[in-house]
């Protein structure tokens, strides 16, 4: 692939320059408003209320939005500005389940201000991008007399904590109007020392659910003398599908897998040691296989994962139970790499659990699948994104050939053949997906002053051939 | 040993001849006032409440009630009558914790009649079982001018259901207060055609609590390729404790035991399969190793057995949620046979989660633990008792060496060196522990009219040597 990119005008003043805080202040109070919106789409909660509070915002900064049906949410299509280059950006507005809410310190869908951080669930994914992202919107129009000078297409959806179920078909159906010259993904992160964290790729996913029933209801515990007992066979087939060091050991797991290549790797030499923050932050007491940081590394952004998200049957209160339970059911997920088929993972581990024996495991396929995707750090447009890191936070990005995460990046990469880079506001104590999810406040600032020197530069910058 | 017994007194009439009716019915209002009693030991739920109430039916029936602490509940001492026979009884007024209560098809703590059945939880183990008793006591007192024609020394205590803390150091105390010719236990059921279902032994129990944690909060799933995952930890546990075919895989777990004797063995010809009723009544799917009967009343009677009572982390509401568990948690029980230690199960366990590289594994010990019993079937105390059921049902009864479930019979077998032999109103389909415990409301009538038998039986029976 040949890329070219040319500045089209010299450097715009330095972005440190722009006093921002009238909209860091704007943001904040944007942020609040959606925290409050309990946009869970696991449980269908307030999904098309939150599109409506999210096309307000957008239609207040002169974009045009279209809103199409999901399978799940809305999904929302909103276009704004002029001139050479057009940036895609993809944002959600969903969250994850706030469970188990008793171990939150605020209430999650109160937007709280902390030591220093602010708390909520969706505070760092995805709302708290979004409305960073829309703040260096606000700020940049108005630097430019109210209108943008670069055309915006903006892509939010309401159903990415589920799987993104309807992605792929809207991007494929709408792939004209998604035309651009690169796509700003939903997430990013910022190091304690103020580094920006830059990925560019995404894991796969394949989310599942196994159960097991051996009765029609609970039995007195003594008759496990003679009755199996389903939480048994389910622990079996999760102890099947891997060994102690986190290897996956379904047959064929790994056929598909790509190789990292030699740069890949060369990338890893240069990222930090994710473990000491890890520990710190979460208190985690070990790490698979005792990794040493590249090989952590190397694990993150290269390797296939399980994990087991839930396993639950039987007695559970205070005490115990001596009860044979009739059922229990396992939550798990896949993370994958190019170029693993969803699909076929799922035939895989079918096709495993009957040659152990555990034919009476049943597999439920929870959401739609992802497919890992990737883009290349030459991209000029991820150049670009890099470039403008290093102005606004005057330190080297740290860059990720993939993140250990997922999303629907893989129809904006395979489909439109646009280069995706991820770049926010997250920070690794942000406690995503779990209880006092957050961003630190200064997270914030830094986030809305990358988006003005982001827009900037891809104003000033032309990705067409000349 | 030497047993001997002969009978003081010629036949008394045929004991269907007496109309039970007005007990059965009385018995029918002490259940249901019982019922209404939350009295679950797990939960420290009304334990003094309802040893108040069992107290008063005593009381009012001419015991002299003596009442003790226990670690969990008071534990009551009844005694009334006199004669050449004394008989100890043995029951509880505990229950198992009516979770889950969504699946009772009635309030659980509410006696409800329907379809000839009786609902509630401990209406089979063990309130019926205790006011089915006392109405034959109540019966034969009537019939002998207010007076009991016997002994009878009655333990009743609060603490079965959490492994009966306090009832070994108990009988070890009042021994002399606890002597007697044999001792009626607590439970005993009744078969789908109505013949007596008699077990002479326990099998021991240890109930524990494994536990695992990585971590302080819960993380990101996508972390899961460089931090263990506790359910996979736990997973890998209990299934490195057994095999599909539910044999404990814990090196030195069969050392200790007894093996059945070919008189043991013989008595496995004559029981009936104990398959169908359960598939009949419980919808069970299948059977640890498709045993056949006789290999499925072997292992119910004769073989130790692994147990998970219930498995809990992470995620378990709708849908997915990609999180990687902090902690989780089984509970497990291992049910023992003469003459297995249940303090060296414990310790073999460790060294076993040990050799398997399962240190993070932490393994708590719930409640006490007990060691399994038996006794003879030849004993002339065993004799009577099921010369009674003969009479009382009209058919012969089956015959368990040991029961599959658990109780605190070894220091009544060991300490006080008195025969047990349980007897009582349960049926196959009753769900104890379970969700809509029952009995049949026949059964209770049979109950009642088997304790006037076998109490009648007792007075004309010396077991004094001549």
């Amino acid at each position: 692939m040949l890329y070219t990119a040319r500045m089209t005008a010299p450097d715009a003043p330095a972005p440190h320059a722009q006093d921002l805080a009238p909209y860091v202040r704007q943001g904040r109070a944007d942020l609040a408003a959606l925290v409050a919106l309990e946009s869970v789409s696991a449980q269908g909660r307030m999904l098309p209320e939150t599109a409506d509070a999210v096309t307000a915002l957008l239609e207040a900064e002169g974009f045009t939005v279209r809103r199409s049906p999901g399978q799940v949410a809305p999904i929302l299509l909103a276009e704004a500005g002029e001139g050479d280059t057009t940036l895609l950006i993809y944002n959600h507005y969903d969250v994850q389940p706030e469970t188990p809410a008793e171990l939150w310190d605020s209430p999650p869908f109160t937007l709280t201000e902390r030591d220093g951080r602010l708390y909520g669930r969706g505070v760092s994914d995805d709302k708290g991008e979004l409305v960073s992202r829309l703040a260096a919107v606000r700020a940049v129009r108005a630097a430019h007399g109210g209108t943008l000078p670069l055309r915006v297409r903006w892509l939010i959806e309401g159903e990415e904590e589920v799987g993104s179920p309807s992605i792929a078909a809207f991007v494929e159906a709408h792939a004209a109007d998604l035309q651009a010259d690169g796509c700003w993904w939903e997430f990013g992160s910022i190091s304690e020392e103020g580094r920006p964290v830059v990925s560019l790729g995404l894991k796969g996913i394949v989310c599942l659910e196994l159960r097991c029933r051996v009765s029609d209801s609970d039995l007195h515990s003594s008759l496990g003398a003679v009755v199996d007992n389903p939480l048994y066979r389910l622990s079996r087939a999760i102890a099947s599908m891997r060994d102690d060091a986190g290897r996956v050991t379904i047959p064929g797991f790994y056929d598909a897998v790509r190789a990292p290549g030699p740069v890949d790797l060369d990338a890893l030499a240069s990222l930090p040691d994710p473990r000491g923050p890890l520990a710190g932050s979460y208190g985690v007491r070990g790490f698979l296989g005792d990794a040493d940081a590249r090989e952590a590394n190397r694990r993150t952004n290269f390797e296939p994962a399980l994990n087991v998200n839930g396993l639950h049957g039987g007695y559970g209160d205070a005490g115990s139970k001596t009860v044979l339970p009739a059922s229990g059911f396992a939550k798990i997920d896949f993370r994958l790499v190019p170029d693993q088929d969803p699909a076929e993972i799922v035939r895989l581990l079918r096709a495993h659990l009957d040659a152990q024996g555990l034919h009476d495991i049943e597999v439920v396929e929870l959401e739609s699948h992802e497919h890992a995707a990737r883009s290349d750090v030459a991209h000029p447009f991820v150049q670009a994104a890099l470039a403008a890191a290093r102005d606004s936070s005057l330190q080297e990005p740290v860059v990720h050939p993939s993140a250990g995460g997922s999303g629907p990046m893989h129809p904006f990469v395979q489909h439109l053949g646009v280069a995706c880079v991820a770049m926010g506001i997250g920070n690794v104590g942000g406690r995503v997906h779990a209880p006092n999810e957050n961003i630190r406040v200064q997270d914030f600032e830094r986030g809305v002053r990358f988006g003005v020197t982001f827009l900037e530069r891809l104003a000033r910058t032309s990705f067409r051939c000349p």
